[in-house]
């Protein structure tokens, strides 16, 4: 690998200024701060300077200039990761590059079910759009109000309908990416099949910002849902909770649009803290939200969801089940499950994971992780919930806030991890890698695994100077 | 790029042999015959010999002793593949590596709604022991009695239900990897979610065996169809049939398997070819193969397709429509829809294209194309038909059976690949470059593209040797 190790002189920052105009070069620590941290204020940086420019030119004329100048740069969307993927450094020697302002929608295409938005455009206004047209963006998840395009795709985010319509990845039918040496690769093709050789957008999507900067999305649309139903069902173990899950699928799995698991400890922290009376299923070990929609509006969809909750009573399989009768409650269902995270912040600090095993793996995962920090530390309280129609559970351990904390929660990490890929699972199911979890990546892929992303780190960014640090370990590392 | 050029020794061959076994090493012509040229006798090569491992192990021990030996090695599944990918070359220096041997189904898991199967399991194997597993495995096209795994998935094959469940890529979970230094990748992984770095297996899945070889690979399983419904529905253009398609999209979008448009020059060649009399919709100039089909075995399914069918024809969308009223109907009308290569090729000889476009604009794509074969050769017949809801046509041109003809094709597939070229479309949505398309694929794509291309070929097969000439060209050429 090439590696040209240069001070970022004064006169890149000035011939930037220049070309982007000055308020497109942040220079002020206080205009810079908001651009240094992530928003759960976990990962901290410093930046030589804060670059936002406004169209796919400008995104070039910056990485020409910093190729081969050992000036990195760190992509930056709506700043809302959770692995620290986007924050810069400690060393103030690395450029962020917002794409903030390049938040045009190009084109919506309700025809070919299709659109073109700008990395910049927040993940809201691009549902809010597709709705205008008539269409459904279906990716969704908590901070979706400041999540960007180029952000979600390079992370491969994943959220609550994941189960029906995949990951940002499955929505992506071209990108536009500027490479780390200033070409433009125009990708932006809006084709449901293409076999025209290697299918370059792949790399891009889940790089977070390694490889080159994404600018540019081309996104898959579908029909808005005119009628949908939502139930909490309760359940008395995961393995019934999965018996659950199997019905759904084979009965409603055309419509099945989410089927997230809740533990009672979940459920309880949410409700307190949403102020709700904890009369929703409280005898209930674990809860599972369905979600069933469709864009037909003459099906009797809730009559469909009561048969199957029907035949689960009758083998046995549910406990007991409240299906929301209006909006209004089908809203506060949801508010509980997207709540869970608020809660537990409230409640103090935790230790988070979120891992992925194979479905029917599920059950098993959890009583292994039960009953080794059982084992362990009796004291501790384990807050799982997630998305199991997708095998995506968020592990989370309260910790006591005591000075011992951090030590505690990378054993927890250790130990959650190991289970994780004794069952064959991820260690980050939908989060990414960033720099959080570099070193546990290291530890638990195989050297042939780690290697092969190496050769094409670097295949595609021969100077080292994108985003580095992140995903793989630094060179220096 | 290192390149090593040295005549594969007798040695090699010999040390062969005694590792794989006598038989599974085929060297006489006429054991030979069958691997060296594709199905439609398109693509003749020859062979230093043909490799039959039957284990990963075996596989990759091939690989060892070739890499760095300059001997080159062409992986080959069932050998029905249209572009000439699996074809070696005239010089007789390469390694044909047959799969078929390695046809293991390894694991199938209904709970989790996934299988694993080795490189050399027989498409159709695959979908029977889905279903024998009560699942059903989606892709189907018209070889899947001889298409193995890693031939589908190294073309990413689409197929009739690519609408509803994508192509081979998205029914993908994870890969076994040998790669061109023997080192195996162990990526069976059966994830929905799994954002731990670089997504591997993107890159060999189309990547036509030249980045490495697939020995077995996780697939996606899905609950099967309790009931389905098949109709033939008359439009007077594309344009009407496309309207039908949003009408469908739109009202049974989550049955809706399959939408094939087939030109009546393409029905009336069919029923010709299976001796049918032209009852079915003789008068519409074009026709679509509706199928929707779901699990659920409580639905009217076939009661919501004659309301979707109705709305059409009180809107004018629709002339007139056959749904089939038994199995029996359904498979002819099935029939049709996949005896029309066959039916081509007993017409004669025809130059044929495999292209998408975006979804809304086949019907213009179709007039131009139209137009300008009609202008330059207003003799000539175009036989059109495809996947609409996917983008994708097969628009074939049928040739004089006179001398000029190998000259006219040339020029017909650039006048074609110009017009997809303008409406944004692929000169390859389903079958792949191999070594058909390379000159066509450096003609149109990007130099940005084709330089990403070869970085990564570069950066995963530094010695070349793996399947060269197919999808990019030979370093000599």
């Amino acid at each position: 690998m090439e590696t040209l190790i240069k001070p970022a002189s004064g006169a890149m920052i000035e011939s930037l200024q220049r070309t982007l105009g000055a308020d497109a070069v942040l220079l002020a620590a206080q205009d810079q701060q908001r651009y240094l941290t992530d928003w759960r204020g976990q990962f901290q940086g410093k930046a030589l300077a804060v670059l936002r420019p406004s169209s796919v030119d400008q995104v070039a004329g910056i990485m020409r200039a910093c190729h081969g100048s050992g000036v990195q740069v760190v992509p930056q969307g709506g700043n809302s990761g959770l692995a620290g993927g986007a924050t810069p450094s400690a060393s103030g020697e690395q450029l962020v590059l917002s794409l903030e302002r390049m938040n045009r929608v190009r084109l919506i295409d309700p025809i070919d079910d299709s659109m073109i938005v700008e990395a910049g455009c927040i993940l809201q206004q691009v549902q809010e759009q597709a709705a205008e047209a008539g269409k459904y963006f279906p990716l969704s998840f908590g901070a979706e109000g400041s999540a960007q395009v180029g952000g979600f795709l390079s992370t491969n985010a994943g959220g609550t309908a994941v189960i029906r319509y995949g990951n940002a990845r499955a929505l992506t039918l071209g990108l536009e990416v500027v490479l780390p040496d200033g070409a433009i690769w125009h990708g932006l093709k809006r084709l449901r099949k293409d076999n025209t050789g290697y299918d370059l957008k792949q790399l891009f999507i889940g790089a977070e910002g390694t490889l080159g900067i994404i600018t540019a999305a081309a996104l898959r649309l579908y029909p808005r849902a005119r009628q949908s139903c939502v139930a909490l069902v309760a359940f008395g173990s995961p393995r019934q909770a999965q018996k659950g899950l199997a019905r759904f699928k084979d009965e409603l799995g055309e419509f099945l649009s989410a089927y997230e698991l809740i533990s009672q400890p979940a459920l309880s922290l949410a409700q307190s803290h949403l102020h709700m009376a904890p009369a929703l299923l409280p005898d209930a070990p674990w809860v599972a939200l369905v979600q069933v929609a469709t864009a037909n509006s003459s099906l009797a969809l809730g009559e469909l969801v009561e048969n199957v909750l029907a035949s689960c009573f009758d083998d046995g399989i549910a406990a007991d089940a409240v299906v929301a009768t209006n909006e209004r409650q089908a809203a506060a269902f949801w508010r509980i499950r997207e709540s869970i995270t608020a809660a537990e912040r409230a409640a103090g600090k935790s230790v988070k994971h979120d891992v992925s095993v194979p479905i029917g793996a599920i059950p098993g995962f959890l009583d292994a992780v039960q009953q080794a920090v059982g084992e362990a530390h009796p004291e501790l309280r384990i807050i799982a919930f997630g998305h199991m129609g997708d095998g995506n559970i968020h592990l989370n351990i309260l910790l006591p806030a005591d000075a011992g904390a951090q030590h505690l929660a990378a054993a927890l990490n250790t130990l959650v991890h190991d289970i994780v890929t004794s069952f064959e699972g991820s260690i980050s199911a939908e989060h990414g890698i960033g720099q959080y979890r570099v070193s546990e990546l290291i530890r638990l892929k195989s050297p042939t695994e780690i290697a092969l992303m190496q050769k094409i780190k670097q295949a595609l960014d021969t100077t080292g100077q994108m985003n580095p640090g992140k995903v793989l370990p630094a060179p220096r590392d």
